[in-house]
């Protein structure tokens, strides 16, 4: 009879985590065994951190924070690791992320305003050890990106800003610059900015999914200029059907968490975000 | 058509927040306006916070992280609030907990040995002004419970303990021992201590649901004596069958977060499990 019940509870658990070899005790006067099987969706996405979220924070807080929120990939700041380190250095980096069992898996966003500052940050992807970039460059400087794009066999993600800036307000923009470029480059698309700009980060996604090469993930307060970043689940995006989009069109990227408030304190905004997205990948759509 | 875009977005996001007068920028080149509906589903429940979580901190800080979170019910713990506390105490308590929007729902648990130790709680319960208590009463002294609670009309909550304790080990137990007293009397029903002992939480509020006056939520890495508290979503505890039973069975009292591993710093693990625990109630089961 208990053996019966043990090999009950732990096949009714099997879908999501073995149990170890015993140990489970059950009272005799338990009348109801754990029947409830925990299951959690396994999504083509994963979920990552951007470093611009540790802005005011070093790499050791970052990687902590990282190791605590059981989270394993890092888009790379240059306030973390700046564009002239030595190759010890990006060593020694990847070295103190390996130790969190974190790895970078994109750099950027990186301004380039010039062919060197272009040539510099793919030359220091190179060096990190990546095959993808977040730029943000001048548009006159695309058909230089193109060039350096085809020679590196990199993706390169513009990052869309919002309503604030005057190019790459969103990912309809983004698009219009890159649709004849290059199939390699493409967008970050950043959430927060697209909604911010009017517009809808799930339809986006839908519509121009063959360009997106990153996602930063936030929320924002309302659809407009006014809108300001806050934690996920308190504003207005429509988070269930940016996962299900993201699902549907089968993205494989990365969702980065770019949380923008409480820039000198965001820990307890950061845990609460990762905690509301999980959930949602957890579940069906 | 500006204004027809204004009023369409403003009727897009209706569902879950009013947008304000105006100031909705939306820049020309948008060729999407933003469709998704972010619509958040009402409960019948409400999510608050175990004192308990804070047994290492002072309830400045406990105020200060459930406003942080957005949490405005609290179980009070007695190393909050002393059970002999004068009512100037319990006063300034009460003011301290208002200026952050924060209510103590219910006093608790406390552990009552002797008539005069239940008597004392519920005249602490009477003064701080709640109707509800958490108790761990011994067994014998459930008769004199029953006479207090006809006395007071408090609803009285056993707290179960899983496998670590001698009685009330689970729902059932606490039901077994409860079921012929007055139907005021039944369970604060820890999902946690339930799933240790061997029990699906979600049975069991299906099964006991008339007599579970509070919850303590928290996940568990096994469901024996083995398991350990972990952040809600990194267990084995089916959660969103735990919410649909609520829904189901239209439990209306409180889910409060009894957070018990990182004792010295769980704030991290405490938002993580928040933003969890909020996803699952924001969407349909």
């Amino acid at each position: 009879m208990k053996q019966t019940r043990r090999l009950f509870i732990r096949e009714g658990l099997a879908g999501a985590i073995l149990l170890g070899t015993g140990n489970l005790v059950v009272a005799d006067d338990v009348s109801e065994t754990v029947k409830a099987k925990v299951t959690r969706v396994v999504n083509p996405f994963h979920l990552g951190m951007a470093g611009f979220t540790f802005s005011r924070f070093d790499i050791d807080i970052t990687l902590k924070t990282m190791q605590r929120l059981d989270l394993h990939y890092l888009s790379v700041k240059d306030f973390h690791l700046p564009l002239n380190s030595t190759d010890k250095q990006i060593e020694d980096f990847k070295d103190k992320c390996a130790s969190y069992n974190v790895i970078g898996y994109i750099v950027g966003p990186i301004n380039m305003h010039s062919e060197a500052e272009v040539d510099e940050a793919f030359e220091y992807a190179k060096r990190v050890g990546v095959k993808k970039i977040i730029g943000v460059p001048d548009v006159e400087l695309l058909p230089y990106v193109d060039k350096r794009v085809k020679e590196y066999d990199f993706n390169y993600a513009i990052h869309l800003h919002g309503p604030d800036k005057n190019v790459y307000k969103d990912a309809a923009s983004v698009w219009k610059f890159t649709k004849d470029l290059d199939p390699r480059i493409g967008m970050c698309l950043d959430v927060g900015h697209d909604f911010r700009n009017g517009c809808d980060p799930s339809l986006d996604l839908q519509k121009y999914h063959t360009r997106v090469f990153d996602m930063h993930i936030k929320d924002e307060t309302e659809a407009s200029r006014m809108g300001v970043c806050t934690i996920i689940g308190r504003g207005l995006i429509n988070f269930p059907a940016l996962i299900r989009t993201m699902r549907k069109v089968n993205y494989t990227g990365m969702c980065s968490l770019e949380y923008e408030a409480d820039k000198k304190d965001p820990f307890l905004g950061i845990a609460e975000s990762i905690g509301y997205f999980k959930a949602l990948c957890d579940t069906p759509s």
